[in-house]
């Protein structure tokens, strides 16, 4: 099976468990814009939980309640950085964003509460309680005013300040913004499992930061309708990017340089961690 | 020692607790925003935490980090609510709100970094994994979409659509609201102690409902400056409030009744719940 297809696999039963956790909420358009954003989607963090995991010997099944939480999780993210008072999108995976199809208020909301499942979801499930409360308090940490939150509030100063960042600075906010959210699916593994997250950490942020150059390339290079989103805006805005800093081919060279870091970092794990050395390839390669 | 210098105590322990945990964030707006919104209040959750957990023999210093999760989540929900988006409020006790102070980005991004810190604090402190993960999973049923940010969506949508609600619609909205953060502060005791949660449940049911009808009392008959946010809102938007509906003296009455539902559910528990009492009677005779 090649990477693709495995990734589109596991995107499906993920989200089958999302469907299924969600059928008891109450109805309302938050219910229905929950619904809507964790709809589609390459949901490559929950892959990385699932197969991290899967390293560890643990069961697809027991790692999906804590893949359907960082789907959710991200799922929060994207509706509200795309809000008008953050980066104020449109489009989202091809179709309108949360408060464009709703309004703001329930944008709002709806963001709330996909945090709030995330929560929920990752104390689910079949491992021990002191596990789950692991894979929570690291989540929590990941995704507040040290991790995730902390990047995006870092990409708004920047921007609103017409400040042009250094690499080390974008560098650093890369690694909040999407990495944070990348490294937890990835230390997922270990953390259910008891064992050491470093060597998972380590490949996480070179594949978080791949993943971050690769969108960079896209955003010049990709075309609107099969990136999903709206393209050119970064450069169109000033924004410094990895491309803006490296030029287009020395991004590119920089993005396989991590992906072969990436890899390095999964020696100890053999032929378990293939899922994994495939995802590092797949974020440089992705289309959209 | 009378309620309110009980009360004002344990808040100023709180108050303390949650600056060191504070402390060790990067410096930033949201972080400096999340200190803002952190700061005042009566933190009665919290109490009403510390205090049904001391009604089980759980030390004060083991049930304060859920006292700071609640508090954390609070905080959040205030600062998401007082958004142009959402009510639209510029004051909250007695201080610019943040969104106001600062911008609407930094509002969303604290908001939800409040919301993070609530389950990263709720899973930390001297207490069996298994019983704070318990903390941990209902913290996030009672704040999601079944919860706190179902109430939040109803009320919106009562008034975009100018809708009169009846008594059972508004205390169903209510109970979401406002009540599903006070019932797990009630319920938090029990389940540090891994025992049933049902009397602090009934407690706070009651408990949350008096205190909503007391808010209305206080849009009526309280001065901003003591309040601490605008009054007489709810009246001039038309909306439909325990007041309109059973009028002045019926929503006291209605409160009263509710108090001593709420006392008659502590029995089982004597002396050791006086604080509790204590809070139900507050409740309907603050000033703010």
């Amino acid at each position: 099976m090649n990477f693709e297809t495995a990734l589109a696999s596991r995107a499906a039963e993920i989200g089958g468990f999302l469907s299924e956790r969600l059928a008891d909420l109450p109805e309302g358009p938050v219910t229905e814009a929950m619904r809507y954003s964790l709809d589609g989607g390459k949901r490559l963090r929950g892959f990385l939980v699932i197969e991290s995991a899967a390293i560890f010997g643990i069961p697809s099944a027991h790692a999906m309640p804590a893949a359907g939480a960082i789907e959710a999780l991200h799922a929060y993210s994207l509706v509200h950085d795309d809000l008008p008072a953050m980066d104020d999108d449109d489009t989202r995976r091809g179709k309108p964003t949360v408060h464009v199809k709703w309004d703001e208020a329930t944008a709002i909301l709806t963001g709330d509460a996909l945090q709030s499942l995330a929560f929920e979801l990752v104390a689910q499930g079949d491992l021990p309680a002191a596990r789950k409360l692991d894979l929570s308090h690291s989540l929590a940490l990941r995704a507040g005013a040290r991790g995730m939150v902390r990047g995006q509030a870092l990409d708004i100063a920047a921007e609103s300040a017409g400040q042009a960042l250094d690499q080390a600075a974008i560098e650093e906010l890369q690694a909040c913004k999407t990495g944070a959210l990348i490294v937890w699916s990835c230390a997922a593994g270990p953390l259910m499992a008891g064992e050491d997250t470093q060597p998972l950490c380590r490949y996480a942020d070179a594949l978080g930061l791949a993943f971050q150059i690769a969108d960079d390339i896209l955003d010049i290079e990709g075309d609107a309708a099969t990136v999903g989103k709206a393209v050119g805006k970064d450069a169109d805005r000033g924004k410094a990017t990895f491309v803006s800093l490296l030029g287009l081919d020395g991004a590119k060279r920089r993005a396989r340089t991590l992906v072969d870091d990436a890899c390095d970092a999964l020696s100890p794990f053999g032929a378990a961690a293939e899922p994994l050395r495939g995802a590092a390839r797949f974020v440089v390669s992705r289309q959209s």
